[in-house]
């Protein structure tokens, strides 16, 4: 009998761990991936405000796998999945035959059909967006130091976040770090303490799947790093370095030189094509509304993981959040259950473990939702640089990030804040022109 | 009595120390470049083989000044200088009086009247170019790895790094280490220590200012590496992927994928401005050619320093070459000469002491020249290795950069291997669109 051959698309923490947990089974498994990484999603937000490199949190897929005889890694853009013929077809040319395909390919930006927002509002999803996010942060602070017309100046030193989960809330304490202590002394016409902040969020408070009394700890801990929270706030236009939210019945208008997008995220291309191609049921942002095995419906071997799967959680009813604890535990299971499907073993049953979750907001500051317990503070911080480092020590970044938040915790300074020059828009992969050889 | 107003422009090696030298003297200083931060030049190539990150070897100015109370950082670009109403133009159109003017902004990729061959052959001297240089190497294998024409394989697996100096043969090295020993296990397709490496250099031994058994010895450490060096090679033409060039009477063509500029330098356009507005002498590649205290010949307050500047030696009667210490010696004179100028003491003289040079080709495998004593194998590789973090220290980057070469001695591995998008050609301030600020 020859090999099952295991198709994993994507090699983030859904496709990276199921790829991991693989390992040993009796079939030959390819991972595709445009990047040539594996990125660490959680830490983004660190490399667009200047703390740590794209390199410190992108793990090379080849380097990851190198010991995984059974493994084969392509660099590639996957264009079509045909679950009839069971057939891959990747932007190269390259057609692949699977038995078992596991797409894990996630989501990215939503602006609610404003996608043109975007030039003025940019998300944070690659490490593109994030050299060009902390290009246009740090670009703002060199700008107003130059400027002399004090309404310019003060829209140079006006950054609006949109968005409270999460991220949005990272970026906001990280820029409000940035303003208040790393750049404090370092300009001469410019006070940057008098930096404007804004984080806009639309429910009525930040972080809204915490528990209440966490919002307002967060809240607490990034009004003292100089961020004014908006809650229930609509963004109803973003234009020339304008953004107008509703609140209430007040509109409100701020004019301000960098504008960043952590609102809304939706399916990746895959979510269509299945819908398309497999008649995968999609829910409202795209992704795909999985069996409780994680399959596409009536496509046993065709199965969906991470932040594009819909995933109804077991006792909630909810749909399971997009983080990566999720991806993990269902790259994970995938890994579980193809390995009994393959051995004639009892399959296994899908049952997500929440173990909670936590959000940063600067120095000392995070707050953590275990569940049975709540933290904030120094207590919550130390959790979370403890986890992020724990996690990270599997991609082998964990020493290099180690130093430069011990070089960050105790000078305030960030070393990864340089400006660089704009990188093109282009996200698939880059562009390889094959020489026309000669024979000589 | 108003304070004098010295401007420095440049933040390289020699406006960095010149700048830094400063200290204490009672003036105003202001650095300007056109970058937000001083780059540690002679580690680029590691940037641009997987090695380090770009701010692993970059320090914001901004930062390192940030306890000069008496220096202001501005970022732009200078478009002109009037030495006659001693004003200095810059791009965003401030307009700076300067009582002395220190100009020190280096030198640029020079293809000797072929500019046409950049986009075949791009050079190594911004972080821009390190990163685009990186994506074009590890392009090659991913695309190998696709590809199943043996030619055109072979092309994707020939890299071809032009000029023998100590970038070319680093760069060399560090493609040899990165084919033979960091990517060896990692492929399905291809073997990566197959691929073909070429240093050419026109002159009849690679590094040529140093002793020629030095030179041998590198070669045999280049050899080792998998690199054919090829000697007495001129170049005589570089399209599509093809280069061209001549070795004594034969003419050989190779096609590679993968070709690198590291032959020639011209001066900056600071030299053609100084020229035009100072009647300053420039040599054969536009260097200025300036009186023994570093100043523009009847421009006793207009001082040139670095690359820019085209210095006899005091003893050989050659011009000092285009290396990190020769500017940070100036730079310090300079420092020297204006503090004795504001305080009326007696003139220092500049006289440079050459402490010698050193090249690194691989793990354990450097040549060092000091004169008095020649050293190869792994003593040069260890005083190498001391020196650049010596002289990192002062920049605020040594410890993120000895656990990444820590991590890189013990497994080979490279932690910056990544794939990112292209940068765009943009070499000068990043775009910032200031908003019309609207009345609300």
């Amino acid at each position: 009998m020859t090999q099952k051959h295991i198709v994993i698309i994507g090699g983030g923490f859904g496709g990276l761990y199921a790829a991991q947990k693989l390992q040993g089974i009796d079939a030959r498994i390819t991972l595709i991936d445009k990047r040539n990484f594996h990125l660490f999603q959680p830490l983004l937000y660190q490399v667009a405000t200047g703390v740590l490199s794209p390199a410190d949190i992108a793990s090379p897929l080849r380097g990851v796998l190198a010991n995984q005889k059974n493994t084969t890694v392509l660099m590639g853009e996957v264009k079509d999945i045909d679950p009839d013929s069971k057939k891959i077809y990747v932007s190269g040319g390259e057609e692949i035959d699977y038995d078992y395909a596991i797409v894990a390919t996630g989501v990215s930006h939503h602006y609610f059909g404003n996608d043109h927002w975007s030039q003025w509002a940019p998300g944070l999803k690659t490490v593109e967006d994030a050299i060009n996010i902390r290009r246009r942060i740090l670009d703002a602070f060199e700008t107003a130091e130059k400027e002399t017309d004090p309404e310019k100046r003060k829209a140079l030193l006006t950054f609006v976040v949109i968005g409270g989960g999460p991220t949005g809330v990272e970026l906001a304490g990280a820029i409000g770090e940035l303003a208040n202590h790393t750049l404090h002394d370092e300009f001469s016409n410019i006070n940057t303490t008098e930096a404007e902040i804004l984080l806009l969020e639309g429910f009525e408070r930040i972080l809204p799947p915490y528990a209440p009394d966490l919002s307002a700890s967060a809240t607490d801990a990034l009004t003292k790093l100089g961020v004014t929270v908006k809650t229930g706030a609509i963004v109803t236009n973003i234009h020339d370095h304008v953004v107008t939210f509703r609140c209430g019945d007040r509109t409100e208008e701020v004019t301000a030189q960098t504008i960043l997008w952590a609102a809304g995220v939706k399916a990746s291309a895959l979510g269509e094509i299945l819908a398309k191609r497999a008649d995968a049921p999609l829910d409202r942002v795209g992704r795909v509304m999985v069996s409780p095995d994680l399959s596409v419906p009536n496509h046993p071997s065709l199965f969906v993981i991470g932040d594009l799967a819909h995933y109804a959680h077991q006792d909630e009813g909810k749909p399971l959040p997009g983080v990566a604890p999720v991806a993990m535990q269902q790259g994970e299971f995938i890994a579980k259950l193809l390995k009994a499907q393959i051995r004639n073993l009892p399959l296994p049953q899908f049952r997500y473990v929440d173990r909670g979750s936590l959000a940063v907001i600067g120095r000392n500051a995070a707050v953590v939702d275990l569940r049975f317990m709540k933290l904030t503070g120094m207590p919550a911080w130390l959790i979370w640089t403890f986890l992020h480092i724990f996690y990270l020590v599997e991609f082998d970044n964990q020493l290099v990030v180690m130093v430069q938040w011990a070089f960050n915790y105790f000078t305030r300074k960030r070393g990864a804040r340089i400006i660089t020059t704009k990188y093109s828009q282009q996200v698939t992969i880059p562009e390889v022109s094959i020489p026309e050889v000669s024979t000589t």
